[in-house]
């Protein structure tokens, strides 16, 4: 039969306890959040909720076309220009999803006869970004300036180097001024996905690009996401003006997918604004990420020390990953189980996210619950 | 400089007259729209933006997560279980586009070994899904069975054929029987994206597999927008069980990205509720496309026969279709104008998209305009 294949890959993930099945959630759950990507607390926030339905009812359920033919509204326009001003960048350019925005930052970047040097850990949207690209791919070791320095010393012609600035399993920072230092001396570009850094990192949450001192330079493209800090769906892609210009005119999951929902756009600039007007929630979630690691340090448990939002503790193995997370659950705490596929070295986890409304009181009892919980 | 070469790209296209830019919209625009994918006229219904607004108040302006983590909510569930049924098939899961959905349908069923029979008029994420696959890609002629056929048969392994059912520049049709034929003969699966097809084609606008008799076929699987025919974002894939399961477990545009916008499910939830309350809105579209076609031939202008809500009208250059688009635009109508990259055979065209709440004087005025601005 034409799809019998499949069987034997489901019989296989069985075997392994890699099975993943979706658990659709209610509207009002009691549990407590420390899984969801939402670090400033704002999707369920009135004013970003009003942004969204405000948006629906002017501009209609969807953007109705490509970008580039019915699908640019004003509200499009005008979200591009508040982020690029937030983030320090020149221009940028909204996408239905940060999944897009990567595979347009990378493919309309690497073209033929370019190189790409990739971080090892970097997101699986850079990864396929890396693999559509017509240029050629080099991995780079993690987090690792002399292994891109290296891999861009034998290459002539375009160039760049890609990496996330907070890698999403572990929750570590890239080491963006070597990673540019890097760039520099070879003349490359640097690609940077601050999906994980926007609304936490840098002066009052406008990324680590930002805060390393990269925004606006003309050798550097962002991607973030509208879906973390944000509260919202979308992606954009921030850098200089010709970037983003080149960009309209070559990248595919630009010009042939229909323009992010208004409800989106209208979400994100809700929220962006609410960020601007209370730029303290950006260091609150990156304190709260510090607190929660401090405390499952006190408890005994080995968690990786936060750069952003995510704290990462490891599990024995995948099946205790799973097991841990759902007595975690019946405890009354929503955690993120990431296995492979979802982790770069094969060991599974507990991903735990901080957010800037998380309490004391909130912390001392998903620290509490983890450790009882704990295989 | 590090983004340097792409001035030399950029003054190519210039001087191709391939330069894209964006152009916002208006909320309340005067123009008389035939450039949409609005082919149900659903995204501006009272139904669907308060679709859309209930969501975002009762699930907040973003999903949260992956939808293996926080990502899916009962109103994602929903929705599938909505939109499966519709179209006849077992199972469905949703995206957070279109392209996603067949970003990742056709990387999931292409593993290592296998073989994609791709048409040569697919869709850019179709050819995107092929080039990620782990498979090997064969493009076939366009709408040619017999092409599927002998690509087919020289194959061991896991196949597919993957094809557009409506392609999105012309308009013409899939012969689905044909294909459907030609993979049986071989054991082979058949991927189709309904972009096009969904709320135009089959009963009541159940999509052009189901009028094929190919719904819930075993061997078939189905990949629709939520983001033309139902107004809002997002996409879907249709087809067994088993093959959705294998999707939720190895799908990359799944696993790794952020669950679809509650606000874009509720407006999609929300017009497919009205399509099945007012069936007649699907035949309404194509009956509009077939009299939008019969003006133009009585106006002696050369348009591809429509099998769907897509009407295609051939421009003599780049430069003549974009001042023929400017025309038009300046005249009070808005077309889409298609140019290489976005037409598979070089040649330039102007794209009208019929809508089931066209009036007749609409479709005369539209007529006359395309007429008296023709290059
Ligand atoms: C580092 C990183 N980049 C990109 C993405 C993709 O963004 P989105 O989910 O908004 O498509 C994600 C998360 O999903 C991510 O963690
Ligand atoms: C045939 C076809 N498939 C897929 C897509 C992608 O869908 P979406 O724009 O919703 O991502 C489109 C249009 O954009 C299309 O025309």
């Amino acid at each position: 039969m034409a799809f019998g294949w499949i069987d034997g890959q489901a019989e296989s993930r069985r075997r392994a306890g890699l099975v993943r099945t979706l658990r659709p959630r209610a509207a009002g759950t009691p549990l407590l959040d420390l899984a969801s990507n939402d670090y400033l607390g704002l999707t369920r926030h009135p004013e970003v909720v009003e942004g969204a339905a405000r948006a629906a009812r002017t501009w209609g359920g969807g953007s109705t076309g490509s970008r580039l033919v019915t699908g640019t509204t004003e509200l499009h326009a005008e979200l591009e220009r508040e982020l690029a001003g937030f983030c320090g960048f020149e221009a940028a350019l909204v996408f239905s999803s940060g999944y897009a925005a990567n595979l347009a930052a990378v493919t309309a970047l690497a073209p033929h006869g370019s190189l790409v040097v990739s971080d090892a850990g970097n997101h699986a949207s850079l990864i396929d970004g890396c693999r559509l690209a017509r240029g050629t791919t080099q991995v780079a070791a993690h987090a690792d300036p002399d292994a891109v320095r290296k891999a861009l010393s034998g290459h002539d012609g375009p160039a760049v180097a890609v990496s996330d600035t907070v890698f999403s399993v572990d929750g570590d920072a890239a080491p963006l001024a070597g990673l540019a230092g890097a760039c520099r001396e070879h003349g490359a570009g640097l690609v940077l996905d601050d999906a994980h850094g926007l609304g936490v990192l840098g002066d009052g949450g406008r990324g680590a690009p930002h805060a390393a001192g990269l925004a606006g330079a003309d050798d550097v493209v962002v991607t973030v996401t509208l879906s973390k800090s944000l509260g919202s769906q979308g992606g954009a892609v921030l850098g200089p003006s010709r970037v983003i210009d080149h960009l309209v005119n070559a990248a595919r999951t630009f010009i042939f997918d229909t323009g992010l929902a208004p409800a989106a756009a209208g979400a994100a600039l809700a929220a962006l604004r609410l960020l601007r007007r209370e730029p303290g929630r950006a260091a609150r979630a990156g304190a709260v990420a510090r607190a929660l690691h401090a405390t499952l340090t006190a408890a005994g448990l080995e968690a990786v020390r936060p750069d952003a939002a995510v704290v990462s503790v490891r599990a024995p193995s995948p099946e205790q990953a799973v097991r841990w997370a759902a007595d975690c659950r019946a405890a009354g705490l929503s955690v993120g189980c990431f296995r492979p596929p979802s982790v770069p070295d094969g060991i599974p986890r507990l991903r735990l996210t901080a957010r800037a409304d998380l309490s004391g009181a909130e912390i001392e009892r998903a620290v509490r619950v983890i450790g009882e919980t704990r295989p």
